[in-house]
């Protein structure tokens, strides 16, 4: 049984086995008092060790970051914070940590766990955000498999550029400057495990629009990867991202889509971890007392979690985005870094003042020029915008992009050819297109970004087990 | 609305919508009935257009890929198959599809269909697949989250090697043959984006490991990539794995959640697609009868899939399993094409006779020599075996891989030294021995595996989207 489970029980001196892991022990030989978690829950039980029945030689092994197993009667517990504890009648040591575990109990910087990620799992933080990650993750899939989607698994590596514009990883089995040659001195790819110059994928999206085209409804949910030498708070080199896409779905039907769908996944979290969460708000508003007045959030995390499910999000075009932007106080007073004027890539300044000053909630933006956006968007009528949303929310920015794709085989070309995006390599895309087109709509979530609104982490790195950024590859 | 939830309608007259593409068109243009498919399920709906309602130029649009929306009233149907048809009132026409739309309705070939895999969901086979692959892929996380374990996203890009003897791929930002050196005239893998040489997982079971020495109950279900030169119906160089992990299990516990796993998703594939199921066993036996008759199977699709969760599974030593090797017919009649002795790597026909002549069910086979498995399975008292579990089915082979892990630092230290691993690389793994280590047992289950006996599809490229093999790389 697990500690989550034992702690719910009526304690009437029952035997039971508790096993995880040492947080901290109190008092002496002759009476301890351990804590013990086994991360199925953020609480920890206490085990009450009496010397007369526990060996002192075994006793001594008890420390933090051991591993043991705790047999003995469950009982009413006044002092130990929680209904319960164990009186300990017998005692196993799996594995003892010596005075290098570096998890002692005491505050660690989140700086220095990272480098500890292997180990960062036995914090109260770590395990309570990677349990309402998971959360997260099976509420993602609930919800689209309620709403009769397919899960597909698009491909990692590939030979194409979904973005048309992205930095990509090369994959080869070739070895480091030892590729074969054609007759003509270039490297001869033919050679290679695919015979192709391969990479990892951007993004799962024209592969899954080619599901769509027959399945109606599927959505994808998959590492996706970036060769951008960003060392942000926000920026990942490999990044779990969901994308669902829809066949006979207009722009409006994909942003009530996204609506839903992220209302869903952060009331899921709200209901099935709020230990976790109320750990998380506690120390959220801990260390938002220690920032500057001026970055302080006005909200707590869970204040700021129940605002966004229950109201609408503010919905506007990028016209009317700039329009907001050109009238407002930060550009009248030229404290914008960066020109606001239409046509521009908006900056994180720029949409930072939209969420978290003027709407003061999660807005969509939509239509945006077509020079900024990606090939496969639709045109609208006025010949300069596309049916392309961008969700963004408070502190976080860009949660989800997506777009109506452009189903006219015509226009597609035409806009492939504008941007000097090559058809041959898309030639299976384009068939989409040929043979029974059909407006469609989607978008991509990226999913850390979720998982740090949702948990009120700073910091993208500390929401994934392993983070990959320029430089690190550890673990 | 869905074709599958219209379906399901009582038929009262009511004003419906079908959209969907057409499948097939009979009749003339003064009454067509047409076929209509949305993949939301494997029964098409069937639109009656009568000539007066629906203009002839419209109608003559109407033609196999097309993709359409019909607007009309729900009626009983006599003759479509189904309970319920529709009188078309209005017709669009999103997409036309001339006659070169390669999905034409007769028989394809599979590999026909795997040049034009971006087209394959529309046929019914296919649909049915991935309908059912979904369906697991669901199944999967439902079984681990009734459970308490927590989805772990262990990373893809890495620098490690799970297995200490893998074919990778090469992940990297460097130009082929334009790697930057060092002043020895290496490559200088500092100058590459992670500072390091990097390559795709072949597990995520390292990491795993990482994760339930803290949380106790985790699993992965990720890609997964091996750069073998395996051109078989049973390889792919890009495939979904799920790995469990649990601390406190032993090789018994593992192998118990291991077959009520295999049941629990088999079950869950036939109870919620019983039609694509139907569908699939028609076929699978259809084939089967084009077999000679040494190579057919007795059972039906759902018989065996009956078969398999309503039996235990076979229990076994690697040591009994030689033993009823070296007494089999096919040894004494050297039959085998592969010596049969203790110690040796056992080959496809050794584990198909054990599965499919002798115990005719799933085998689990267990301790295995330590010659023959990886670095960090436990080493029994024995000397000569390590606590290692495969379990084999009939027609698939090796459907899981799994362990006991080694939990003492001093054995998995000696045994890394025998085998020559580098411990520097994997100093964070041996930590988790080295602070609190415990019991941990977990397993790889190989999703494509999986979904091929549940579908009884022969080629494992048949039921990944896209599959990735030496040289086949599109889409």
């Amino acid at each position: 049984m697990q500690i989550k489970e034992i702690l719910a029980l009526n304690p009437e001196e029952q035997q039971i086995e508790v096993k995880g892991w040492v947080r901290t022990k109190r008092g002496q030989s002759a009476l301890s008092f351990v804590s013990i978690n086994d991360g199925s829950t953020i609480n920890n039980i206490q085990a009450v060790m009496d010397g007369e029945k526990i060996p002192e030689e075994l006793m001594k092994k008890v420390s933090c970051g051991a591993c043991v197993a705790v047999k003995g009667k469950l009982v009413a517990s006044a002092g130990s914070g929680q209904n319960v504890e164990v009186l300990a009648e017998e005692l196993i040591i799996y594995g003892e940590a010596d005075e290098s575990f570096p998890i002692q109990p005491k505050k660690h910087s989140l700086e220095f766990l990272r480098e500890k990620a292997h180990l960062r799992f036995r914090t109260s933080t770590f395990s309570a955000v990677f349990r309402i990650r998971h959360a997260l993750s099976y509420a993602v899939h609930q919800f689209y498999h309620e709403r009769g989607f397919f899960n597909l698994h698009t491909p990692i590596i590939t030979a194409s550029d979904a973005e048309g514009a992205g930095e990509m990883f090369r994959v080869s089995t070739f070895e480091p400057n030892k590729a074969p040659l054609t007759e003509d001195g270039e490297v001869d790819f033919k050679e290679d495990f695919f015979a192709r110059e391969t990479s990892l994928t951007v993004s799962g999206q024209l592969e899954g629009e080619l599901g769509a085209m027959a399945l109606s409804k599927i959505y994808t949910f998959g590492p996706t990867f970036r060769a951008e030498n960003s060392n942000t708070t926000r920026h990942l080199a490999e990044f779990w991202m969901i994308e669902p896409e829809v066949a006979f779905n207009d722009l409006k039907d994909n942003m009530n889509l996204a609506e839903e769908f992220i209302k869903y996944v952060i009331n899921a979290a709200i209901k099935n971890c709020q230990e976790d969460l109320a750990f998380l708000d506690t120390r959220f508003q801990n260390e938002n007392k220690t920032k500057p007045q001026l970055e302080r959030s006005e909200h707590t995390l869970l204040e700021k979690l129940d605002f966004v499910i229950e109201n609408d999000f503010a919905r506007i075009t990028y016209t009317e985005a700039i329009d907001i932007l050109l009238a407002s106080k930060p550009h009248k007073k030229k404290k914008f870094k960066f020109p606001v004027e239409w046509g521009i890539d908006l900056q994180s300044e720029h949409e930072r003042y939209l969420v978290e000053k003027h709407f003061k909630k999660p807005v969509i933006l939509t239509d945006y020029p077509k020079e900024i956006k990606a090939f496969y968007m639709k045109q609208n009528d006025d010949g300069k915008t596309v049916a392309a949303m961008d969700v963004l929310f408070p502190g976080i920015g860009e949660m989800i992009g997506g777009s109506q794709r452009e189903e006219s085989l015509t226009k597609l070309k035409t806009r492939m050819a504008e941007m000097e995006i090559d058809e041959e390599n898309l030639w299976w895309y384009l068939d989409t297109r040929k043979f029974g087109t059909a407006p469609h709509s989607g978008f991509g979530l990226g999913f850390e970004r979720l998982v740090q609104f949702v948990t009120g982490m700073g910091n993208i790195r500390d929401v994934i087990p392993f983070p990959r950024t320029p430089g690190n590859v550890e673990f």
